[in-house]
């Protein structure tokens, strides 16, 4: 669906419930006002429905995989239900693995080790260092910014065209961008890749909590995620895609739960054999409650239903882009133009304001949370930014941008807010004085 | 204090509050009982006070090292000043730093892949899977099981006075065997390995939760420990010690939050400068809530204080390891003897029952959660079974063990009906019939 015919329905269901909607911070003009978490795209509150779940099951909490009482044995089916539920949302295929991890920085740094030997790697440049910087040991070939997602396929087919044929190859691309929020096209990436006989990795960290992720519709080989971009801050995220490269692997991880048996030798040294299924990557006691939160964030918005999420997202979306596009000297940035889709992350620069500056003054005079910074994707910000250095006024960093991301959880009043208040601070200025303190921008004391 | 000088004192405190105590299962044999988790050493569970902490913390969570708003503020100030906490209650030296990993066993393979090239490690057979395998990388040699904590010295100072002496090297030992519960002689093992020019890193995931643990006092250059073994399970552990190793290795995971900054080079390859302080090591968004959890049971630990804490334990131990001495055909598994001193993990087989069986039937008929099996330590396991192969009767693993384990939040009454159903499944067998189920024991359906 395009983007103006979903913002056109208005029809759009109310925020799901998340934590912290009743907490109020105190602001620098004085008085209180009631939060507004404004970065989502860094770590969204938790849904309350996760909490709950999380709640409910934590008396019940036991070993995984280890014990023989009742609720190790609980514990262990929530864990493998969970990995089950996690396959339904992302429609895996039937022998897709699901792997449990920390985050999805440590998803691809899995699969990083994970690569058959000789493996060529083809990164764009506009990726999330978590997606850039892992492949340090593969022959890495970073691919311009392109400025269409159609220049994006035919970027990566030409590199794809000119690679050694024979070795293997694996594409790693963002489903949406944490900077610019725009929508890859994964589908055709996907298909380039595999007509040249790469495999592809989805990082859909900044996807999944706003659009459904099909493994299977888009054809990718693996899909990297966060729970604490998805509603479920409890230290896990996932890998989940094919096995193969994954069980010829050494494991992730060395220790008890990756190895099924260890035998000392005669020479002194020890002889392993390890598991080949998700055990071999997760050693180590599993983290049960965090994949049971994501498994529950899973069910949560799968409830919710997607069409509902996005047409409700659309709207804030449009509300913060025209309310930005009317306020002289903002500029938002952006790879693939104003018609791209794109998911609630929107990422923007205001002429004479320092971006250290600028979310200094949202969150001490508005009581808005968002971001400034160069956001992990320094080589997509210098793209970005060109030579719009912010360093006219205020304190803080130059070059770099200020970025607003929302989600499920996110009422009308805090981006209404927000545009608000950026458009009073651009053309009236902020009402307090700040300084710089550890390179970071804060009030001068009252 | 000797064991047995604590084990008479009797002025026991109360167990401190946990979640789960509530909790009833239903008996094979009809009705319900409370559950009595007895697998403290596989996975605790959460002190009452730690789940209190996370949940009024929970609607203040933000992103860590990310954000300008208040909660972001808040979350990154609570995230280190969790640091500060673990480094106060392990006592660490000034300039060491604190690691937030996910486990024991991800500190272990943190700390390997930072070992300095030409390594060299030495290492006890009768380590668990954790500590044992992730040398992979290294020359690794492994030592016999020593009898006595004396014996550990010897073959150590032996090991090391026949290594080259020029390379570093490193010397991976526990603090509390995760089979016997046995104390290991670190201090003394720290000197050794010091005196030889090498280094040491402290295995504490079965100690810290039973024993202060004082980095300076035992002169250890490293400890790992786990959340979920120290009460507070949200999927964080703790790698605490010298800096100098983990500043020169390469980041443990590639991404954000371990890059300083990071720039495309003309060639097409990046540039990437790397942080010198934790977060080299710590990419992606850190685990605040499971760092949170592990600051919060430290001070709760602290605060209970371990004279306390290691008096009531030992009167448990006591009535355990009486209980089960004067049950026919059941032998305590030990490496070290009676006398030595040990925290609340125990061992045993029981003539004529395999071990799956036994733990089966504590679990459907008394509502016990304990675990059978080789425990992650299958070498030790080995030795300490010996000709004791469990293959006479009832169903399940041969050649394996019972542990039951126990801590701060264990009431008297989980030890003494752990005994008397040890005591009346060994003189009258099993009420129930259990059958072979995926190579596990389980009762047979109704």
């Amino acid at each position: 669906m395009s983007v103006s015919t979903v913002a056109a329905e208005k029809s759009v269901c109310s925020p799901l419930p998340v934590l912290g909607t009743e907490v109020t911070v105190p602001l620098v003009t004085g008085g209180e006002i009631t939060y507004a978490a404004l970065d989502y795209a860094a770590s969204a509150p938790a849904l309350k429905r996760v909490w709950d779940d999380v709640a409910a099951y934590a008396p019940y909490y036991g070993s995984v995989h280890r014990g023989a009482g009742h609720l190790s044995r609980l514990s262990t089916e929530l864990f493998e239900d969970s990995r089950r539920t996690v396959a339904e949302f992302l429609d895996c295929r039937g022998d897709d693995e699901v792997i449990f991890t920390r985050s999805t920085t440590d998803s691809l740094n899995l699969l990083a080790r994970a690569l058959p030997a000789g493996c060529q790697v083809f990164v764009f440049e506009t990726e999330h260092h978590a997606a850039l910087l892992p492949w340090r040991h593969a022959r890495v070939t970073v691919l311009d910014a392109p400025r269409t997602p159609r220049q994006a396929v035919r970027t990566l087919e030409a590199a794809l065209a000119a690679r050694d044929p024979h070795g293997p190859a694996l594409v790693c691309v963002t489903g949406a961008s944490n900077v610019t929020g725009e929508l890859w096209p994964v589908k055709e990436l996907a298909a380039a890749a595999h007509a040249h006989g790469a495999r592809i990795v989805l990082d859909a960290a900044q996807l999944a909590p706003h659009r459904p992720v099909s493994v299977r519709d888009l054809d990718v080989d693996w899909v990297a995620f966060s729970g604490h971009k998805l509603y479920a801050p409890f230290g896990a995220g996932v890998l989940a895609g094919r096995a193969d490269w994954l069980h010829e692997a050494e494991p992730y991880l060395a220790g008890g739960g990756a190895s099924r048996a260890v035998a000392q030798r005669a020479d002194g040294g020890v002889d392993v054999q390890w598991h080949e299924s998700e055990a071999r990557h997760e050693a180590g006691s599993p983290n049960v409650i965090g994949a049971y939160a994501i498994a529950s964030a899973c069910r949560a918005l799968t409830e919710a239903g997607f069409e509902a999420l996005v047409a409700r997202e659309q709207h804030l979306i449009r509300t913060v882009r025209e309310g930005l596009a009317g306020i002289p000297g903002v500029r938002i940035l952006s790879l693939f133009g104003d018609d791209a889709p794109r998911v609630g992350v929107i990422s923007f620069v205001a002429a004479g304001w320092n971006s250290s500056h600028l979310a200094a003054a949202l969150s001490a005079e508005y009581g808005i949370g968002v971001r400034d910074g160069l956001f992990c994707a320094h080589p997509l910000l210098r793209v970005l930014l060109g030579g719009d250095a912010q360093s006219q006024g205020g304190c803080g960093t130059a070059d770099a941008a200020v970025r607003v991301s929302f989600g499920a959880g996110t009422p009308d009043e805090h981006v209404e807010r927000f545009v608000r208040a950026v458009r009073e601070l651009v053309e009236s200025g902020a009402k307090w004085r700040y300084r710089t303190e550890n390179g970071r921008c804060v009030p001068v004391a009252g």
